[in-house]
């Protein structure tokens, strides 16, 4: 490949372990703010992504979809779940790991697919093989479905697929299916469906409890449901869920794929949802537990401890202390 | 009342504006760590108290159980909700306010009475006058109850009335009233009842929204309640909140006043809750906007923000950003 | 007026009880499903918004931009917290009002101003009066603002101004000013003003305590916050608000104001939010209490109650009750 | 083995499915209110048990420490997460279960471990081994620890621990330490160390995620955490958990095991947390799927809904609709 250079305005970097052939090189030379240039020798393909921030849900999410070599994630920036490293001492890092000195995190990961008129809708558009490419740059991995319907798409996803209400002010309705049977609706701004790796993010926000990634899980998380006892929960990795307009839902609702992909569900349509084949083995910095602890302190300021005591923590003290 | 000397292991100090009789001066020789030597020339009443922590509570709970005079809390440690003053630099503030350059909030207290026998119990014990004065150091202000009943303890809070199962591990099952009507029934771990000064104690460590002190309302927060849907809600300033044991609790519950006179409540007695006629003037130190979002953000790290920006933030920036 | 007849597709009927002119009957004639005729006989300005669902907040938050009459508002299906009459026996109902029979909740309204272009952003498009009147149906009660800037739109609304990502996937970045000062920055999916009217509604979906109608307060609730201590804040009603574009947004946001008037907020522009001096004098159907408390469980399930023992509940009763 | 007859006040009625010899009977002659009289032809020495509710807790916490046959809940009054089938038809439902149509839950327990002394306390009053019998009536499975210290107490428990303040008003502070390291101090009420059979019970009510029992994890949650980010996590089954009080604080603290055998934690003691190897196989009603939401929208009503929409919902429509 040379010496590609790319600009990247992203705070991640990744790298992929499984060759030796990696000869990644910082030339911090006339850059501005935190953009850094990159020598990078390796995997060519990759080198469109290189230029745009957010590589490491680029190599995990689009490109790799289907089994993913260890990746070693370094921060440019700000130190995030998914990037443990520091880019500054990269060298020792990757010699560290090189030598034999690292644990490795099965991330889970999600297999999508979206069904179009599955479920015998009429008066629906249909996607040519080429226009889906284009749209999104996947090849669909099926163009057919064992029922009825059309594959439009299908993914890995590392964090969470969302279904929401898109740009309309109106709730949303979806209905909830696990292993064919419907559980409940959503009646609300949405619903997350997302790994354990996904549960520190968006989930988090949505009020979610956070999931160790070695938990083999997968979390359903309402977004402001209408219903005050809609708790999230968790339920086994393995199990299909399948989400789809509620009958009676007055509006489509949108889907998307770790924050992309977007596309609007119809009434008719669905998306299936699974634990994929291909986690991610994620290289950790320390060890599973410290790694995920350090970011959760880190990066959510997950009980951060005001170091006085509440008021009432000293109360009666007049009786007890005197 | 001379120079009596004071050790106070307490982070609160508590200067009572009133008078121009203020004379306080700290005179820090030879103290260890946090402790402090005060010299003192007012309301010798309070003297005990000042070898006690948490002093503005003392203040407010105890001692003035009716009309108080504007006060001004310093910190001798870590900033509070309550004490946005910095001792260090007592003089120039207690001249500024001399000055006339000073905002007051009018914290709102809660009126408490404790009401045995009220609900034709039989077989209770009856505490004398005596009992009373000597068990929490309070005059009882009524004696008598106009339905029947005896009023064993009536105080003025500044936090929150909490009632909870006590010692035991089971459910408390308790009723609420308000204005005389049952609105529902609490089973769980025990509610709080808490003035938005006391929304930002053990309320929001219940889950409770934060009121700020001008909001005139009394908030009602369960405490772990058995029921999903127990959202915490927020009541006008003014009415009348009865709280009895269910009558199939089979458990009594116990109840404390700003984390102090726990006592115990068995079938047949009740807690009457109202605003209180005595609302705590308490001394801005900035003004009522500044101060209580810099004692949020202080106390509570309430809206810590990230630098960094959630992943899914810096989606499909390869799609817009190239 | 005659006899016009309107076809309601609501569930929500409101009569104006200012004046002794109304007429209204209900007539029942070839309807299908939840379709009512009604003559009325009053405000004939009203008379559009007939035949549109939603009819109570046609009134509250567009029509009547000023001083509304006390209203009376019927529920044609299942209970609302803004309709606790029943359609069926409304003879009887307004009768019972007439003779006098009612308490009024006042519901406070916020008064909201967009104004664009006020903090010196430049190549904007300006709006012609013409251009806003036929937008949005409505006045704008200022053409210009004592900064700089152009008042766009002013409205009263009932429930909540909402302020969001729009159809974007990028998180929200905006400002929340209080009385001119920043008191935090909003990173999240949005976040909502809201009445105690409003606090049943979406605020409550968004994880906000429930306030009764009738405590003077302004409610700021994050929707889905980055920040985990991002706590939802109750403020004294009549402080001002102001919402902007932090200045490192990337995105632009959206606001809309009871769900409707959904617009695009850019950097420059911004949102003034205070409580609006002409709340809804809102017709009770028993009283304050009782009728919020009866939607709170009718509409919310709020805390609803398991006949069932928790588990736990019972736990150690081997060792206390043989 | 005869025919022993006993007097259950319990809601719960447990059938031990390993052994043909099961002869259970239900002879409701003569019973007031919802006791039954069995004639149990099984298990002699679970006997005392029968008299006693809470049988389900008993023979799973205390009895059973170690291999627990398949066991089918019946819950004789409402159900519950562990006693998904009904008694009155109790012979069809064996009848079936016999022919082979069950499926089989297996609800992991935790090993807990009270360690005295662990951590070089001093002047520590130590247990013998005959009052710790008298105290729990559990024989400690092990007496010395590899470390230093006793264990004076070792159970499995299925649904959760808690350590909490107690009687105390004070809140409590208590290390959590994961596989040998600290990874966070608690400070508030307490904190919950769950099964996902516990993740229903105390953690939920204090705002966990609600676990499916076939998802291999353990969940800690904080009970009123003083700190508003202290969120619920979910750490994968096998580590090991420990909890001490933190060296700083004031007070001691309480642990309870499934509700049950109550004691103080001083300085120096230990509670070490982990997964069984002996779960709770328990024979489903239908299959996990439906018999697990079954429960959560039975007992717990989880995402009950609203048949009406919220207002917000029906936004707009007159500009769409019309």
């Amino acid at each position: 490949m040379g010496s590609n250079k790319h600009v990247a305005g992203s705070e991640e970097f990744t790298v992929d372990m499984s060759s030796e052939r990696f000869t990644a090189e910082k030339q911090s030379k006339d850059k501005s703010g935190p953009v850094n240039e990159l020598d990078y020798g390796y995997h060519p393909e990759m080198v469109d992504d290189f230029s745009r921030p957010r590589f490491f849900y680029d190599c995990c999410s689009s490109f790799l979809q289907c089994s993913v070599p260890p990746v070693m994630a370094f921060h440019l920036g700000s130190l995030g779940f998914l990037t443990p490293f520091k880019f500054e001492s990269y060298k020792t890092e990757v010699a560290k790991v090189f030598e034999g000195n690292a644990a490795i995190t099965l991330r889970s990961r999600l297999k999508v697919k979206v069904v179009k008129d599955m479920l015998q809708r009429t008066g629906q558009q249909s996607y040519s093989r080429e226009q889906q490419q284009e749209q999104n740059g996947l090849l669909p991995h099926g163009h057919t479905n064992s029922e009825t319907g059309k594959v439009t798409l299908q993914l890995q996803v590392l964090n969470e697929v969302v279904v929401d209400r898109g740009p309309s002010s109106y709730l949303s309705n979806v209905d909830l299916y696990l292993d064919g049977r419907l559980i409940t609706s959503v009646q609300g701004d949405g619903v997350i469906v997302s790994t354990p790796t996904g549960s520190t993010a968006y989930a988090a926000a949505a009020g979610a409890s956070m999931i160790h990634p070695n938990v083999p899980a997968i979390m359903v998380t309402p977004i402001c449901p209408h219903s005050l006892s809609f708790r999230p929960i968790v339920v086994p990795a393995g199990v299909e869920l399948m989400i789809t307009l509620s009958p009676d839902a007055r509006n489509t609702a949108w889907v998307s794929f770790d924050g992309r992909k977007r596309q609007e569900i119809q009434h008719g349509d669905c998306i299936k949802i699974t634990t994929s084949c291909y986690p991610v083995p994620s290289i950790c910095c320390h060890d599973l537990v410290y790694d995920w602890f350090e970011s959760l302190a880190q990066c959510l300021h997950w009980n951060v401890r005001k170091r006085q005591n509440r008021l009432a923590d000293i109360s009666d003290s007049s009786d007890t202390e005197n």
